[in-house]
């Protein structure tokens, strides 16, 4: 049987700050770090082997998976990284507080640009010292690649080649894959799976570093789905994910 | 120009418990970690922006390299594992105590283990509970491929093959490549790139942690190589290493 074992990345700096973080490379903290090795000791008390990997560019993931491999004991898995698994970018809003923002643009706007299907936030422009168009990491990507703002739609539109010739491919050679990434990235994976409708994606909130299993028959079809761990915990970081614009 | 970066791992526990570790899975020390952070953050100093990473499957590498990308803001880069990149298999002292082996079989015999070029250590016996032949991640090897002792010769004889046809080969699309590795691995290519004799490899001691630096002509002779760092430092850490056998 073929497993997809998604985890979302980990309490980062920004989480903390209540930040819109986008492609911002920020750190884990502490806190974030500990939540992935919880994880992983899950996994691995569970008697999950996963054999490749994949993540994004962005270290809040890295590190995220790094820590679930550590607590393995599987530090030396196959990694690969891509930028098609960043998280959604928040254009211009990027490192602005979600409670200002909200108290600035209004709540409706503001919501719009978290949690509408196609609104992007504004962009950045060209030369803003934000833009990843100057960041060496990004430079064998075209312009076009490269988001100055993303909705939710264009998140999944990149991510997909990636999805279904790299990672789905691996299910050729390999049983149990594991995908650390964020929020958004990981709707696209779980919109996908799942035949989910726009509406209901973004009313979909994913909790943090909690191995997230999809069971899948040959044709990638969903046997199952479940998160791994205790389920009144889960329910309850699924609901601070979802507060979280209303945070002061 | 093409740089070359050679790093050893940091202190694992076995260093400090003075073992013998080979294919032994053993982790970091705290201050293993810390060593390899200061080694990042030594090469983000100087300037250096390597472009691609190869290590083993030995945490004790994969942890020294994380650390090291960490320090360098560059979690982001690809990297690539191989079994080809293990240290030497010390074969049936693995585990044992290296001052209490030497007692037993006495120095002489320890230093043809440690410092020949070419006699094996005891091997392994193929039911043996450390044997790689049982562990998962050897899989995908050949059972001739996975060794059970190893002489310096052979850690290089299995090394080279990936040296030249992977690491070498990342020159042409990569200007500098970091190698996060083994005491005795890392020899293999030092002895490569400077044409050493036999006799003088094994007189050759790496620090841990510490920056090796080959800059590279296009038909990869060396332009120049050194040490990245305080040089005191880095003799005191070379003489240690030297002295390891006798430690009580």
């Amino acid at each position: 049987m073929k497993k997809l074992i998604l985890i979302r990345h980990g309490e980062s700096e920004w989480n903390k700050l209540n930040l819109f973080t986008g492609w911002t490379d920020v750190d884990l903290t502490e806190n974030g770090c500990r939540e992935a090795f919880e994880a992983g000791k899950l996994l691995k008390k569970e008697g999950y082997r996963p054999e490749i990997c994949f993540t994004s560019y962005l270290k809040r993931a890295v590190k995220t998976l790094n820590n679930v491999l550590d607590a393995l004991d599987m530090d030396y898995l196959p990694v690969e990284k891509s930028w098609r698994l960043n998280e959604k970018s928040y254009g211009a809003i990027q490192g602005l507080n979600k409670a200002d923002t909200a108290a600035k643009y209004g709540e409706a706007q503001v919501k719009l640009w978290r949690r509408s299907y196609d609104v992007q936030p504004p962009a950045l422009v060209m030369d803003d010292e934000r833009s990843p168009r100057r960041d060496p990491r990004y430079n064998e990507l075209s312009d076009s690649e490269i988001p100055l703002t993303e909705s939710l739609k264009d998140t999944i539109a990149r991510l997909m080649p990636y999805y279904k010739d790299t990672i789905l491919k691996a299910f050729e050679t390999h049983n149990e894959i594991m995908v650390v990434a964020h929020g958004n990235s990981l709707r696209g994976i779980v919109k996908e799976l799942r035949q989910m409708t726009n509406d209901e994606i973004i009313e979909f909130n994913i909790p943090t570093a909690i191995p997230y299993i999809f069971e899948l028959n040959d044709d990638f079809s969903v046997k199952k789905h479940f998160f791994l761990g205790d389920q009144e915990e889960i329910a309850r970081k699924m609901q601070s994910v979802a507060n979280q614009a209303l945070k002061k």
